[in-house]
């Protein structure tokens, strides 16, 4: 009795505690459930703080285009209509200048070009009976609306003008429409055309003004991004390839596996290309940048991007090469796959400077032509002919791949020289050697002065 | 003098000859011209009719919301808030039902949630100072549309509810800043949100009824389109390879690059699984189909395409085997691309027909493993040690690409599998059999019956 006594009070001291841990494990679990889109939202701002930014911008562009609705004098030109113009700011405000200037052209023109044709086509229908009024409206909206539908399948009209036509047809029916039972019509339309220009207008200030977000930026870091993981994948690929039980590999912070999402990069720079086209000259990029060009540097950059996935299934593939023999063409591998990243990141680095790489990729690249003829002939003499014949497959077929490599990115490299010289790229080190220049002149001066001083 | 004469009438007598051909190659011109974009618009009829199906139906619905306007009863009750359901019909019609469904459901639901919100925001500040009232709700509107705009970078968020944000922004910010002008906001949220029901309801209806187009469907066509095209490849590749000199390849209709799209189908897959899911049962495909799992098929389809790429490197590569040495690997070769062939196919038509392909695909499949063994021993028995080495290295990376199609072919084939099993695919001539059963018991019948009559 007596220890069940002490069990029972034991117990009973114990039960705060219990009690405790338990609710603690509970509001644990809620806390983590509710901060768990905290998390993200967190995440989200911290991988790209411009997202915070735009949200901010589209906040104080609402707010600012509510004021129509504040101010009598303001309010009495528009009524009712004032709420296109809140219509157009929600609806044509995107993350990047081009994506909204695209917008805001396409639903200013659209808005032009159908509200004339619906008043047109208004004015066509307004002297005759009754049901016939409605019949012929309802042939020209039926005609109007399938015809726009149909042209927005042209990949071209797709691309660039899709909404465009949506606000086309809007404009065309919400006039013609309107019109059949409003006489003021033309106030109407008036109306309409000026609160989108004045939401649009509102709407590309402050996208262009207020911390702008460029498409045309956006695109060239990507490019030069990815042709920067490549580069970081060729310049570990050695050492895995040939120091596998190396840890090594651990001091290596970039991943390697980067090359991926270049692979998958295609449809994300052909968004920007076509959106970047809209934008006006702004920071490094003049008029008519050529923005296509970017189009073949990805795909040369995604044709490097396949060979190297092919080398990586041959760093994890389970029939390998073994490492003494690997050593055999060690050499020219390595100088192989050191020049191309070396190239690559030269690449990438004139791009995000826009100065011209050539001078400095071109070195590398020869480097890497030479390594992958010596590796040819090395493969060429048979030096491996008293090996097993299996093993040294593998091995054979990177070696292969490596020397594909190499013409792969001189091939790219052959395209970003392109972009190079269309968007004129100042010559690399341009201001240090202007720098030197001024230097030497000072010097010459001083010694003309002191020697007219003796 | 008279030679002049005779010259100067024959000019004449061409004179109308030259301004006839001039003028008809001007017109000629002209009609090419303008006939660029019928033709266009001829083959983009052609590639999809349904294009042409859409466009007539997104007329007919905009035609029928435009009735609102004509009878007096509904003009009556809605006004000018008809101009919703002319909106709502045209922005959310989209290709596929599904894609329509998705916006419809986002933008009614968004429409409800945004318009209680506006409403509530109204009357939170509509007893204060004119001043104060206003700031207060340009403080509400600023914080909704920057947090819902933020909220739209949610990856999730933005593949199922982008639209959905827009409208909640948009009908909180109508809703909630006409009711600072408008007493009647109470009626206003009421004319808007059931016009942008009668609008969306009608367009579902239309989607759905009038030749529906199902994503689901262009999904299901896609993923087995996606296979048959490296099927067409892979039978085509031992005939390219080993007999480059034959004719043959000519005979060949189908396009054995058509692997090249499957490699860049990833967007439109993805687009195509997200629309799906909000597709109801239709035709072949129930409740819950397991749309998530084309993801994975067409994860492993663009891996085969991959390698399949590599493949097409070697046929196309400078460097190549002498046809003498290749002769030696052909035998597993070939079966190997032909059994990977074959095996493609049954998976592909095993989709179209959504019969379970395992009981066709696998025997093939099993072969495919068996000569891939056969070569694998074969390139390690060293026959070739008397061929020069540097000859041999593309054939016997060709080899191993083919080892390695078959290990992809294999996994390939259990997605499909997988596919089939959730979704209840019925076995391969089920129907024959069952066919074949039903005549066997007549027969039995037949035999009994004849028996009783002895």
């Amino acid at each position: 009795m007596a220890s069940d006594n002490n069990q029972e009070s034991s117990v009973l001291k114990e039960l705060p505690k219990i009690a405790w841990t338990r609710l603690k494990g509970c509001s644990d679990k809620v806390v983590s459930t509710v901060m768990c889109p905290v998390r993200d939202a967190k995440n989200l701002g911290k991988q790209d703080p411009r997202r915070i930014t735009h949200s901010c911008k589209v906040g104080l562009a609402v707010t600012l285009v509510s004021l129509l609705y504040y101010f009598d004098f303001l309010y009495d030109g528009f009524g009712v209509s004032a709420m296109w113009a809140v219509m157009t700011v929600i609806i044509i405000f995107d993350f990047t200048v081009g994506a909204t200037l695209g917008k805001g052209v396409n639903r200013g023109v659209a808005t032009l070009i159908g509200g004339a044709l619906g008043l047109a086509a208004h004015r066509l229908t307004s002297f005759n009976g009754r049901i016939v009024e409605f019949s012929v409206l309802g042939f020209f909206i039926f005609l109007i609306s399938a015809l726009a539908t149909f042209i927005r399948f042209f990949p071209k009209v797709q691309a660039r003008y899709d909404y465009g036509l949506l606000v086309f047809i809007l404009s065309f029916c919400l006039i013609s429409v309107s019109g059949y039972r409003n006489d003021e019509v033309m106030l109407m339309a008036y109306r309409r055309l000026s609160t989108v220009m004045i939401g649009g207008v509102l709407t590309v200030f402050i996208s262009i003004f207020v911390c702008p977000i460029w498409a045309g930026e956006d695109l060239h870091n990507l490019t030069a991004n990815n042709i920067e993981k490549l580069g970081i994948f060729m310049e570990g690929f050695e050492r895995r390839y040939f120091e596998t039980n190396n840890d090594k590999k651990q001091e290596k912070k970039a991943s390697p596996d980067g090359y991926i999402t270049v692979i998958n990069s295609k449809s994300t720079a052909d968004t920007l290309v076509n959106v970047a086209k809209w934008e006006p000259r702004h920071g490094r990029f003049k008029y008519w940048h050529p923005w296509e060009q970017y189009l073949k540097i990805g795909a040369n950059t995604r044709e490097c991007a396949c060979k190297i996935d092919a080398l990586n299934c041959y760093l994890n593939s389970k029939i390998q090469t073994p490492m003494e023999i690997r050593e055999k063409i060690q050499e020219p591998c390595t100088t192989i796959s050191q020049q191309c990243s070396h190239a690559l990141r030269e690449l990438s680095v004139g791009i995000k400077k826009m100065s011209s790489p050539a001078m400095l990729s071109d070195p590398h690249i020869k480097n890497a032509e030479a390594a992958a003829k010596s590796l040819e002939s090395l493969l060429q003499n048979g030096k491996w002919l008293e090996i097993d014949f299996r093993d040294m497959i593998p091995a054979a077929a990177v070696a292969l791949l490596l020397i594909e490599m190499v013409s792969c990115t001189a091939k790219l490299a052959d395209s970003v020289h392109e972009l190079a010289s269309m968007s004129k790229f100042r010559a690399p080190y341009d201001n240090a050697v202007k720098a030197n220049q001024t230097c030497l002149e000072r010097v010459v001066v001083v010694t003309r002065v002191s020697n007219d001083h003796k």
